[in-house]
């Protein structure tokens, strides 16, 4: 095998040098906007890049017009064909010259016309005593023709053993997580991932191609810096000052979080927050890296994010679409979303990512504000100018306009001088009067690419180069719609606040950034068109006040419920902790809790965690560390995110010697000991319970043999689910306690929520309905979807 | 007793419609600085408020200089006593002529002269048909003569039954926690608590009194804001332009901490941070929640201050104390130091208290600085002026000086519009121009006393109506030298920075907050006079590379050490997750330690904690909550700011089942169990021991019957220090890893260190020299002192 690989190798080497390899670029949509626009100029700076290098190159327009009239489309586009300043103009002509004779355009739609194709290069290759060394399809035509197009080349124009294909595929790559999938899953059967290169253009800006090599040349400098000790926020921001008019029907399909934040934003977002692989030229380090922070996502949900809607967009979409004039629309062209990291490194700086159309300027940035630990001692008029300590300290990666106006790199004076490539990037000259975010110019180290290069080019010179890193891997897209499409589900039905647009638009989308949670600065002034199918928001309702099982019962929209057990749990806390010193708090496994889990470690910082002693009211006989075991949960959502000593901990002892649950380990025994020697009279300050769809509660199931009455505290019952061995507190314990909340959430419990409020105490039928603490308070908490139906 | 208690009572009130009160205050030190400067102005002020109303008055100067010549130095204080300008002049001429007729100069310099006042007073009561309210005697005279003092009004000068008496002291109230404590107990032989007035006349000024009253009444605006998730810092400063010159003989034996910061910061500091009392007028209420926010603040140590000293000084210092050329003073008059107080309400945020000599203006104020936590949509440019949520929010307790130059309360208008007592507190009218702490007047809202009143005139008011929470009470003052105490004695031999003085000074002091401690901001600069005892610095040394007992030795100063060590735990962390998945890390207690687990928590976020397993090299039989227990160490330095799976921290089971490393509970057996079960061939990937001064290491004494060879993995031992029972890893066991480092620091290792250096393998006299791990690696970390000595 070894001699084998030695000489392809040495074969391969030596037709590189004996025959010129051959490349045919085919350009789908060849008559487009986008290829009008970016794409002939981006081949023919290709061109200009590698011609006379180890390469030849055929270029071939295509698009379903007939050849004739396609190819004068064509020519329009190609003529306008510009040459860059630094090359000698008489030099460039003759190379657009070249060019052009390499151009040709060919129609494209029947499976023949790329049968013929396929052929036609071949044909070339042959002719012209070439070796092919690849062919790139780019895809701009709209994504549903991707398959067709995809098949046929599949089928009919891969290039021969020892070229390679490169399909190129421009957004939007789906519209949620499903679709994503789908349309992943259909490529997937024609091409191989290594084949497919998705574009995000923004990864091909000159600013952001540099975020990566930055990070790693300014190492040294940034290691200190580049984490939660320092960095105050991040800022990710494109703003433009152009409206939807004229693209309404794309537009009123996908909206600003699909159309920027989703892809552009987020892809900025990694190059910021992952962690730098030690060799930042390694793709698949890259890539892998990008893959691990999109891991790191905290996720999403309507607290994290704000909408709005310029006032004339609905306008637009009725004569645009032709709707009739009630109608209202509620996509967002604008939105503010904040988004948190669950690193070390990460943890609890806010990302801002912010986005919309019909604002006040055109601007996109990244902006890295670091805290200010510093005190000047003297008045300042006295601070050194620009490079005081107490002067604000920022990276900010200039994508582009704005009034400095063209792509930068900006680090304050008085963080550190940074490096850049010394043939690309140079000090920007001073500009007396122009400020960057509100700070002048001079307080900063500020660089810009020697020449300006557009984003198709460099990306289209990565794609010839098969440099993967700047593309959308499949995992990296699923990944992304993972992480959006919770958000976008829960804003379907939200009604954006509606902005004039402009200067007028003033503070009224200024936002906040509070505990985890985004909002408007301003509250919501009088809308100035009433949204159409605005659902019901949880403010539209009071937090009901009733009975059920003759025990209070709170319910409301689950946000709103989960907040208000949350806090309950705590003014429980705090009383018990003032008194007593301590909080004995037994908690349930399951889905539900999460959200209250979530709440309280990121929602409640005076929680006396300090003094608070958790324990579990059930959990399976599984690993603690096993995904379903219910402590895992109480790990990941709760203990990662406060600080709870590790011997006010306990986790039920189901894994003794090795073994799960196994009678003679006595961990039922054991725990049930731990709680008498810890807890005064076993009785614990708040025990919360959940309710199942049989009307079980804790692990405590219909026709339990144990645990319903007895003296035993602690319990091993077998559950109809797998895992069908748990362990529970018995409900003789449960009946101890001070308090005993029960949550139960979702449309599924409706039918036992009915059931349970007409039966009496019937604990071996029901469990739930044994539920009754003989000196405590018992307080049941149900959404509306459990208690409405 | 009921019904005598009300007839007191009764009779109490009877009296004082029959009979005026009268009160006799005694200026102690009555031709003196502060008698003249301020003391009799403020009596004159009391007289002024409360002539006419329920007490007559007398006013008795004393001093030990003959009547004559006194009296002539007490008439020139009293000629130029100023009436307050809202005051008819003609009315205030009228009140000082009687104020001078009760005022009356008597020399008190024997135990006699003490009985013959005490005589007078009652003798001046009788004859005109007074009732005796109470006497004020006002130390203004150093406190070597307060004790003398004190003894003669307590033997000869106490009012008769149903009258009050009031002592009033003036700082210095010691000098660390032990003077202050005799002098407090010396004053205690003569004095009750509530009979003593420790004055700090910052209490008395207008902007700081008013700190409370102003939380009280703006506590709704102030309750979501005042607390750690809001503010991001508090500075309470105090600058002079002034020098000690003329003064040096004092302040040479105290400095800048014991002269502002131990007292008038300090106060301020407790005023901001102390919980509100629900009754803020409540004397009682007040001092207890203030000492509630004493215990509160996180012990301060070398790291949490700097120091600095004017360049003059020790040339003054010299000339003032007749001391040699060669003479270099230690005294800083400038310092800086950041405070924590560790409540739910303020963990994190820090509280920089500043004072200094010679600096480049007169300022003193309290600074709370919110966090931004707004991010404005719009270009700067269409900010709402001064109201944008984007502007600095701040809130400033205006002490006086500074360019605003009276006392004033500032609140950012994007914050809350305050509220103030109106008939003493008025907007302050805006001056074009002005600007504080670099922001426009018209970015506050800006209140000022309708009238300035002098902080002396203030507490006298204070002192005369018994409002006890203006002044200092023993505990409150013991607790401040206890907070203050260990912080001098670490920099007892600190050598101070250089300054120049005045705005000569540039940056050379501004500050940084680091990681909850403070340095300044610039590199030491050349010291322009070589300081005496200058240590060497870390960087003035290469890390030592040399061999110990034949393994590998890295030697260098303690903080480069400590980096190093945690760069190399993390290698092997990094190296060992790659290979195996996981790495299992065995550390010892004790405090070495200590700086490595806080470099590891603080320093290194890509350690891969989430597949790392915790042991422990040894453990006290202590519960593991205990101060004293190894685990507690780790808990709280390294594994609160790490997030490390519950399931993968493993302490030692040193108690079980309630009682602590009982034979039959098999603690020992059962960690041995659990390593064997889950570290592979119960090799450690890396064991971190230390090194007794014994030679001991783990808890493996000199001696020890187990531990030393044999089968067993842990073993029970001996301690010769309490607590005496341990848990360790055996010998054979540490030597089974596949790295050993040992941590030795600090100069009492150092005949240990030698005296290992010359030992073969003797692990019964020295255990440490029987560590030698089979087919692993040895490494040993000393600091320069534990290895040059």
């Amino acid at each position: 095998m070894l001699t084998v690989a030695m000489c392809v190798a040495l074969v391969g080497c030596l037709q590189a040098q004996e025959l010129r390899g051959h490349v045919s670029i085919v350009l789908l949509g060849a008559t487009g906007d986008l290829a009008k626009k970016y794409l002939w100029q981006g081949l023919f700076q290709l061109y200009l890049d590698e011609v006379g290098k180890d390469h030849s190159f055929s270029f071939h327009g295509a698009a379903l017009t007939a050849p004739e009239q396609g190819w004068k489309l064509m020519a329009k586009a190609l003529e306008s064909l510009s040459c860059p300043s630094d090359m000698a103009p008489s030099h460039c002509a003759e190379l657009k010259d070249q060019f052009l004779r390499l151009s040709q355009y060919r129609q494209l739609k029947t499976a023949e016309d790329y049968r013929t194709l396929s052929k036609d290069i071949e044909a070339q290759v042959k002719q012209e005593d070439l070796r092919e060394a690849g062919r790139i399809f780019y895809f701009s035509v709209p994504p549903f023709a991707y398959v067709d197009i995809a098949r046929n080349i599949n089928s009919s124009c891969r290039p021969g053993p020892g070229a390679w294909l490169r399909v190129v595929f421009e957004k939007p790559f789906g519209h949620d997580h499903l679709s994503a999938q789908q349309l992943a899953t259909e490529l997937g059967s024609f091409f191989q991932e290594e084949e497919m290169y998705r574009v995000d253009h923004y990864l091909g800006k000159q600013a952001v191609a540099q975020i990566l090599p930055f990070r790693d040349q300014n190492r040294k400098a940034l290691d200190g810096l580049w984490n939660r000790h320092h960095v105050e926020r991040v800022e990710i921001i494109m703003k433009e000052t152009v409206d939807a008019e004229g693209r309404i029907s794309f537009y009123e399909e996908y909206g600003v979080i699909r159309d920027v934040l989703q892809n552009h934003l987020t892809e900025i977002l990694m190059l910021v927050a992952m962690e730098l692989p030690l060799n930042v030229s390694s793709s698949a380090a890259v890539l892998q890296h990008k893959l691990e922070a999109f891991r790191g996502l905290r996720g999403l949900n309507k607290g994290s994010a704000v909408v709005g809607q310029y006032q004339a967009y609905s306008a637009q979409a009725r004569r645009e679409l032709q709707k009739p004039e009630g109608f209202h629309s509620l996509t967002p062209t604008f939105a503010g979303v904040l988004v948190h990291v669950d690193s070390l490194r990460w943890e609890g700086v806010p990302f801002t990512l912010m986005s919309g159309k019909a604002l006040d300027e055109r601007v996109g940035y990244v902006r890295v504000l670091f805290k200010n630990q510093a005190f000047c001692i003297q008045h300042e008029r006295h601070w050194a100018p620009e490079q005081s300590p107490c002067l604000p300290r920022q990276i900010i990666f200039h994508i582009g306009h704005g009034e400095l106006s063209h792509p930068a790199i900006l680090v304050s004076r008085n963080l550190f001088r940074p490096s850049l490539p010394a043939h690309s990037w140079a000090e920007v000259q001073e500009r007396p009067g122009l400020r960057v975010l509100g700070r002048p110019l001079s307080d900063f180290y500020a660089y810009s690419p020697l020449r300006e290069r557009d984003a198709y080019s460099i990306l289209l010179s990565h794609i010839f180069h098969g440099r993967k890193e700047s593309f959308i891997t499949t995992e990296n897209l699923l990944a992304s719609w993972d992480f959006w499409t919770p958000l976008l589900d829960s804003l379907a039905h939200e009604v954006p606040r509606l902005y004039p647009g402009g200067a007028d638009t003033g503070c009224l989308l200024d936002l906040e950034l509070n505990g985890g949670h985004l909002s408007f600065s301003q509250q919501q002034p009088e809308q100035l068109v009433p949204g159409p199918g605005s659902a019901p928001k949880p403010s539209d309702f009071q937090v009901l006040r009733a009975r059920y099982r003759e025990s209070p019962l709170i319910s409301a929209w689950p946000e709103e419920l989960i907040s208000r057990l949350a806090s309950d749990i705590e003014a429980s806390a705090l009383q018990a902790v003032q008194h007593f010193g301590k909080f004995h708090l037994a908690l349930s496994g399951g889905s539900s809790p999460i959200a209250l889990f979530q709440q309280l470690a990121m929602g409640h910082y005076s929680f006396p965690w300090a003094h608070t002693h958790l324990w579990l009211v059930d959990e399976r006989c599984v690993p603690l560390s096993d995904p379903d075991s219910n402590f895992q949960g109480l790990q990941a959502h709760l203990l990662q995110h406060i600080r709870l000593p590790y011997y006010n901990i306990h986790p039920m002892p189901v894994h003794l010697h090795q073994r799960l649950c196994a009678e003679e380990d006595q961990g039922a025994q054991t725990y049930a000991g731990e709680i008498s020697a810890l807890v005064a009279n076993s009785s614990f300050d708040l025990v919360l319970l959940g309710m199942g769809t049989d009307g079980h509660t804790a692990s405590l199931f219909p026709q339990s043999p144990t645990g319903l009455d007895g003296e035993q505290l602690v319990v091993l019952t077998q559950s109809p689910f797998r895992p069908h061995q748990r362990m529970s507190l018995s409900l003789p314990l449960i009946n101890r306690a001070k308090k005993v909340a029960v949550l139960v959430m979702g449309r599924t419990k409706r039918d036992i929520t009915m059931l349970v409020s007409r039966v009496g105490q019937e604990p071996r039928k029901w469990p739930i309905s044994g539920v009754l603490p003989s000196s405590g308070q018992l307080v049941w908490y149900m959404d509306y979807e459990a208690f409405l139906g």
